[in-house]
C-alpha cells in the first residue's frame, strides 16, 4: 500500500523535555524504527510537525540580537532542513538500502483565506502583556492572550495546493521514501498577477498530510500521536476509545482544536474524498494501526460509531 | 545540456553586507534570473555554498543560552533548508512552468580521512584566545589563529559519495530542476559495522560540485564566483584572466586556498575524470561561460594555459 504518515511535532520534541539535539535524535531513533517497520511492507511519504522545533528557531533567531530575525517561512524551511534530516540519516542507517529523500515543501495558501484577518495559531515564547505590545508595534506582530501570558499568533490559512506534489509523486513512483511537507509545508500565495511569495502563516500539517494523501492517491492516510486512538469523553470517567467512525459521525463530536480537532477533520477529509481510510493513533502502535487492530479508523463505509472493548 | 552549476555562499550574503532577510532575499532573485536564463536551454542541478548561512545560524544557537547548541551537521541541514526555500521559491515565482525541488543532501565521507586529525577549516565568530581557550575545553573543539583572533577549526573531508545521488538521478532524468548538496552536503560517515552517522565537518562545496557532476554525467560543470575569470598572477600588476587552461598546467598554478584553490581543483577533478568541460566565472556572466565567450574554461582537451585579450 502507498501511505501517507504524519507525525505529530511532539513525536520528536516533547513539551517538558530538553528541547537539546539528543533529546529530538532519541525521540527520531525511536519514531524512524517505527518508520522502518511500515517501510518493509508499504510504500511511505512521510510528513511532521514542526512546532517545538520552529518555536526554537525562533528563539534562537531572536536572541541574536545583531541580524534581524527572519521571517517564520525562512524558519520553517529552517525546520524541515533539521528535521529532514534527523530523519533521512537515521533511516539511512536503520534501512540502507533504501533511498530516502527529504524534500523541501511549499503549500500553496489564498491570498484571501480569512483566517489572514484572524490570526488564531500561538507560535513562539510567551511575553509579559507590554513585552508583547512592543513587539507587535515593533514588528508588525498579532498577539494574544494565552493563559497568563502573551504569545503570538499567526493565520493558519487552509491548504491549497502542494508546489512540489508532481516532484513527490516522481519519486513515490520511483520507490523512493519520502520525507515532505514538513510544518505542514512553508506557506506561499500566488497573486492575482501570478507571482509567488512566502508569508508569515502557518498551515496545520495534519491538513496538508490529508490533501498530499489525496493528491498523492494513497490508499490510507496514518496520523500517529501520542494518544492510542481518538477518544469519545476525551478526560472525562467516560472516556473510551473509538475503533472506527463514519465521518459525519465523528464530525458530530467536539475536539479539542489545537490537538484532536486537526487530526479529525484530516481523517474525514480524507475519508470523504477519496472513500479509503484514515487512522488515527499512537506511532508505537503504527504497524498495528495498518492492520486494522489499533488506533481509530475513519471511513465512509463505516456506520456511526465503534469502540474498542475495555482491556480486562 | 545538463549542467551541475554551483553558487558561491558568498553570492547569497556578501561579506560586509547585512546578514538580514532582505538582503538575502534580493541576492537570491539576482542569482534566480541568472539560473532561469539557463533553466530555458538546459537541465539544471544547482548547489550552493553556506558558509556565511550556516554561520548566522551557529552566532544564533549560541546566543540562545536555554538549549545547548545543535552540532555543525544539524545547523548545516537548517541552512541546506533556509537556502534552498528561498531559491525554489524565487525559482517558483520566475519560472513557475518548471518543476523545482529542493532536496537535503548527505555526503559520505571516509571515517579515517586524515582531515579529522588536522582541522583547517574555520567556521563560525571570532574569539578571543581565552573564549576560544574555554569553548574548545567545554565544546571539544579544535581552535586556531585567524588573524588576531581564534576561530573554530573543522575537519574538511574529501567528498566520497553522495547518500541521495539516485534520488536525483531520477529527478533530473524527469525535468525537474534540482537544487542539493548545499554547503557541500551534511557530512555522514558509515562506519565499518554499516552505521551510518552526522560528523561534525564541512565538505568543500565545489569539490561536492565535483563529484555530483561526474556521478550525474553532467555535460558540464559551472562554478560560479564573484570573479570574471581564473587569473594568474592574481592580485599583482600581471595579473591576467585565463580563457582557457588544461588540468596540468591549472594545477602547476598557485592559487588561494580557500578561495579560487578549491574551484581551480573541482574544475580539474571534473575535466580529467570526465573528458568533459568545467567553467569558473561571474555568476551574472554564466550564459556567456556556457557559450564560451567569457569565464575560464577548463578541459583536458586544451593545451596549456590561454589567455583573454585585454579589451582596449
Amino acid at each position: 500500500m502507498r501511505l501517507v504518515v504524519a507525525l505529530g511535532g511532539n513525536a520528536l520534541l516533547r513539551r517538558g523535555e530538553p528541547q537539546d539535539e539528543a533529546t529530538q535524535r532519541a525521540n527520531v531513533r525511536a519514531a524512524v524504527r517505527v518508520l522502518a517497520m511500515l517501510a518493509a511492507d508499504h510504500d511511505l511519504i512521510v510528513t511532521h510537525g514542526n512546532g517545538p522545533q520552529v518555536g526554537l528557531l525562533a528563539l534562537a533567531s531572536e536572541a541574536y540580537r545583531e541580524v534581524k530575525p527572519y521571517a517564520l517561512d525562512v524558519l520553517g524551511a529552517e525546520s524541515q532542513g533539521m528535521i529532514g534530516y534527523l530523519l533521512a540519516e537515521a533511516l539511512h542507517d536503520e534501512i540502507p538500502e533504501r533511498q530516502v529523500a527529504s524534500l523541501l515543501t511549499q503549500i500553496v495558501v489564498d491570498d484571501d483565506d480569512p483566517a489572514f484577518a484572524n490570526p488564531t495559531k500561538f507560535i513562539g515564547p510567551i511575553y509579559e502583556a507590554s513585552e508583547a505590545r512592543r513587539l507587535a508595534e515593533e514588528r508588525g506582530w498579532s498577539v494574544a492572550p494565552d493563559g497568563d501570558h502573551w504569545r503570538r499568533v499567526v493565520p493558519s490559512p487552509e491548504p491549497r495546493a502542494i508546489v512540489e506534489a508532481p516532484t513527490i509523486a516522481i519519486l513515490v513512483e520511483a520507490g523512493v521514501l519520502v520525507i515532505c511537507a514538513g510544518g505542514g509545508g512553508v506557506p506561499v500565495v500566488v497573486t492575482s498577477e501570478g507571482a509567488t511569495h512566502g508569508v508569515e502563516a502557518v498551515v496545520d500539517k495534519d491538513l496538508t498530510a490529508a490533501l498530499l494523501a489525496e493528491q498523492l492517491d494513497a490508499d490510507a492516510l496514518l496520523l500517529l500521536t501520542d494518544v492510542s486512538a481518538v477518544m469519545t469523553d476525551w478526560g472525562t470517567p467516560k472516556e473510551r476509545p473509538l475503533a472506527a467512525a463514519a465521518p459525519w459521525a465523528l464530525r458530530a463530536l467536539d475536539f479539542a482544536p489545537g490537538s484532536m480537532g486537526p487530526k479529525v477533520e484530516a481523517a474525514c477529509r480524507f475519508a470523504e474524498r477519496t472513500g479509503r481510510s484514515a487512522h488515527i493513533g499512537a506511532l508505537e502502535d503504527a504497524v498495528s494501526i495498518v492492520a486494522g487492530v489499533a488506533g481509530t479508523l475513519v471511513s465512509d463505509a463505516r456506520d456511526g460509531l465503534e469502540w474498542w472493548e475495555p482491556r480486562r
